[in-house]
C-alpha cells in the first residue's frame, strides 16, 4: 500500500474532538480552556496522553509547547504539524484542536498502515495561542521561534493577575526542551470566516496570513447642550467618530483587492442623548496581504480623521494596538497543499489568512503553509463555531499526504 | 419715582444667589440639589424663608410647587415670575435659580420703593423642573397647568427607587394650594448656550421653545471576525450607526434655518476590535421651531437609517424617547421684553430655546415668554455655568421692568 491510497479514520478524529471538547465544556456547548488555566492543563494531560499511547517522545518547552516526535528512519529536524488547544471564554471544538489532533490522526494512520517515513513526523501544540488571558496572542510559537524571549514570556500578566511563569509553574508545563530546528510545518485549522462555505469550496489553500494595522483613536472636542448649541459652534468629537466609521468602508472598497477595515469599537463621552459628546474613542482595524498598501491605508485613515478634526474643531491622538506584516507562505508548501487536494479529487481556492496562526510564527524558521477547511456560517470565537464531518475528513486526509510527501 | 427709573440691587441678588448655592455645594464648585431630596428641602426653606421676609403669601401645592404673592390694589390672578431651583447631579449656580431669585429681588426693590401695582405679583419655584431624579423633566410645571395629574406625578419612581409622593411627603412640601390663575409668566433665565457671548448681545428675547424629537435607533447586523469577513459579506451594524451620525449633521445644515440635530448616544456590541459590531444602539436628538420641518427631519432620519440597514444586510428598530411640539411664546409678551430692554440700552437678539423651561409649559394656560442672559462659554448643566454679574443685573431690569409693565 503507498501512502496515496491512505486515508484517516473521522470517527477516531472526531471522538478525540469531542473527548477534547468535553474538558472544560460549557453548559450550552463549546468550550473555555483559558491558556494555562486547569481546563488548559486537563485537556493538555489528555492529548499528550494520546502522544504517549501512539509512541511519540513528548518534549515540553520553558513556554510549556508540547511537541510529540514520530521518529523517522533518518535522524535530523522533524517535519511538523499542530496548533493550539487553549480556547477563548466561548470557544468552540475545533479551532486550534482540529490541527493538533488531525496531526494525530495522520500518524496513526500511517502508523496503522506500517508505514515507514524517512524524516520525523512531529505534533506540537503551542501555548497560549488565543491571547485571552495572557496577551500577546501566538505566545508559544512566538518563543518557539526565538521572537520572544522565555523571560518575557513568563513575566506576562494575565487579566486576573496571575503571571504566565507562576502559572506554567503551577500546571507542571514548564519544561526544560531546547530549541528544536524544523523541516517543514504545515497547520490544518477551521477557516474561521465565510468564504469557502460561501463558495462552495472544500479546501483552502492559505497562501499566506493578513498583515494587520491596530489602531485606536482618541478625538478630543467640547460638551455642550445639544438643543443650544448651533451647529456652527459645535466641535462633536462623536461626529469626527462616526464619519470615519463610514470612511474606512469606502477606503477598503476604494483600495480593493484583499483590503479589509473594521471599527469593531467606539465609545462616546459623556454618551447621553442631549449632550454633544466631547470624547470619542474608536479602533480601527485594518488587513491587507500587501505591506504596501496596508501601508497606504493607514496613511488615508490617519490624514481622514485629522481633517475631519480639523473641520469641526477637535483634536484626535491615536495609540498603535497591534501591527503585523503580512506572511507569505513557502511557495513550495502552498503548492504541495493544493497539489495533494486535487489528487484527492477536492475543490480549492487560494486564500489569505484574516486571523493570525501559530503558522506565521512558524515561517520565520521553516518552509510554512496551513490547510483552510469550511466554518459553518462563517463562524468562530463561538460556542456555535462548527465544521462539517465531511470538511473535517477532506482537510485530515490532505494533511496526511501533504506531511507524507514532506517526510518522504 | 417711576417704576420706569428703578433698578434691582445686584449686590442683594449677587448674595442670595450665593447662598442659595451654598446648599448642595459641591467640593470643586457647582451643587447638586437633586429635585426633592434633603438638599432640595433645605434650598426650598431657605427661598421660603425670603418669602416669608418679603411679606409674601405663600401657597403650596400638591406637586410641591411655591409660590408667594405680593398682593396688588385689585384682587384677581397675579402676574408670574420664576423657575427652579433643583438643579442636575453637577449644576451650576444660575441654571433656574437665577429665575426664582431675581423675582424675589424685583419684588423687594418694588417694595423698597413704595411702589404699588395693580395686579398681584407673584414668584414661583416649581418641582423638579431638570428631571435628573424622577422623569419627566418639568413635572411641577406641567401639573401646575393640568397636563399631568397628581395622582400619575406622585406615583413616578425615581433612579433610586423612591416615589415623588414619598419625597414629597418626606421633606414636607405636599401641600394643599388649589390650581392658580395666573394672568401673565415671565421667566428670566441663563441662555445655557453659546449665542448671545459670541455674539455679544446682552438679551435675548425668546420667542419660543425649540420643538424636540429624540429617538433611539437599535442596528441589528451579525457579528463576525473582522479578519476573515470579506465586506461584501458583512452586517455591520456599526457602519449603519456611523453613517447615521455623519448623515444627521448634513441633514441639519441642508435643512438649515433652526434645525439642530445630535447623535449623542452610540453603544456598539461587543465593541471589540476584532469583531464586527452585531448591534449598534444610537439616539438621534433633533429640534425646530417650526413642527412641520422637524417633521420632515424625522421622517428623512427613518428612511436613512433604514435604507442604510437594508444596504448592509440589517434590520433597524427604534423606539421615541421625547416628543415636544415647538412652543410659540406671546408676540405681546415677547415684544414686551423687547422694548423693555431697549428702553434700558440693551442689545438684543429675538431667538428660541434650545433647552426645555417652565415657561414653555405656562404658556399653556397664560400669555408667556423668556428672557435669556449670556451664559459665559455656552456652559451650562456644569459646575463652570457662569454668568457675568453686569449680564444677570441687566436681566433681572429688564425683568423689573417687564413684570411692573404687566402688573400696572
Amino acid at each position: 500500500m503507498t501512502t496515496t491510497d491512505l486515508r484517516i479514520d473521522i470517527d477516531r478524529l472526531l471522538h478525540r474532538l469531542h473527548a477534547l471538547g468535553e474538558v472544560g465544556a460549557l453548559p450550552g456547548g463549546g468550550v473555555c480552556r483559558l491558556a494555562l488555566g486547569d481546563e488548559d492543563r486537563r485537556g493538555r494531560d489528555l492529548v499528550r496522553g494520546w502522544m504517549d499511547e501512539l509512541g511519540l517522545r513528548v518534549s515540553i518547552d520553558p513556554i510549556g509547547n508540547v511537541v510529540g516526535v514520530w521518529p523517522g528512519a533518518e535522524d535530523g529536524p522533524p517535519v511538523l504539524t499542530g496548533s493550539h488547544i487553549d480556547t477563548v471564554r466561548t470557544g468552540g471544538l475545533y479551532d486550534g484542536n482540529l490541527g493538533v489532533l488531525a496531526g494525530l490522526e495522520v500518524i496513526e494512520t500511517l502508523q496503522e498502515a506500517g508505514v515507514a517515513l524517512r524524516r520525523p513526523l512531529a505534533v506540537a501544540f503551542f501555548t497560549n495561542e488565543e491571547g485571552a488571558r495572557f496577551a500577546p496572542d501566538m505566545m508559544g510559537s512566538l518563543v518557539f521561534v526565538g521572537a520572544l524571549s522565555v523571560e518575557e514570556a513568563r513575566a506576562t500578566v494575565g487579566i486576573e493577575g496571575a503571571t504566565v511563569g507562576g502559572e506554567l509553574d503551577r500546571i507542571g508545563y514548564a519544561g526544560t526542551a531546547p530549541p528544536m530546528p524544523v523541516h517543514a510545518y504545515v497547520e490544518l485549522h477551521v477557516e474561521q470566516g465565510p468564504v469557502l462555505e460561501r463558495e462552495g469550496v472544500q479546501i483552502g489553500v492559505v497562501q499566506g496570513v493578513q498583515g494587520i494595522s491596530w489602531t485606536e483613536f482618541t478625538v478630543h472636542g467640547v460638551s455642550n447642550h445639544a438643543g443650544t448649541t448651533p451647529l456652527a459652534l459645535r466641535h462633536d468629537a462623536g461626529l469626527v467618530a462616526g464619519s470615519m466609521v463610514a470612511f474606512v468602508r469606502r477606503l477598503a472598497r476604494e483600495i480593493g483587492g484583499d483590503q479589509i477595515a473594521t471599527v469593531g469599537r467606539l465609545r462616546l463621552h459623556p454618551d447621553l442623548v442631549n449632550v454633544i459628546p466631547n470624547r470619542a474613542t474608536f479602533t480601527v482595524d485594518l488587513r491587507n496581504t500587501d505591506e504596501a498598501a496596508l501601508q497606504q491605508a493607514e496613511a488615508r485613515v490617519h490624514a481622514e480623521v485629522e481633517a475631519l478634526a480639523r473641520a469641526e474643531g477637535c483634536t484626535v491622538e491615536h495609540r498603535p494596538l497591534a501591527r503585523f506584516e503580512p506572511v507569505a507562505f513557502d511557495r513550495g508548501v502552498v503548492d504541495r497543499v493544493e497539489a495533494a487536494a486535487r489528487e484527492l479529487g477536492l475543490s480549492t481556492r487560494r486564500m489569505p489568512s484574516g486571523a493570525g496562526h501559530d503558522a506565521q510564527m512558524l515561517a520565520r524558521i521553516c518552509p510554512a503553509a496551513m490547510i483552510f477547511v469550511p466554518s459553518v456560517g462563517g463562524i468562530s470565537h463561538n460556542v456555535k463555531e462548527h465544521t462539517e464531518p465531511a470538511d473535517l475528513e477532506a482537510g485530515a486526509n490532505v494533511l496526511l499526504r501533504v506531511l507524507s510527501d514532506l517526510a518522504s
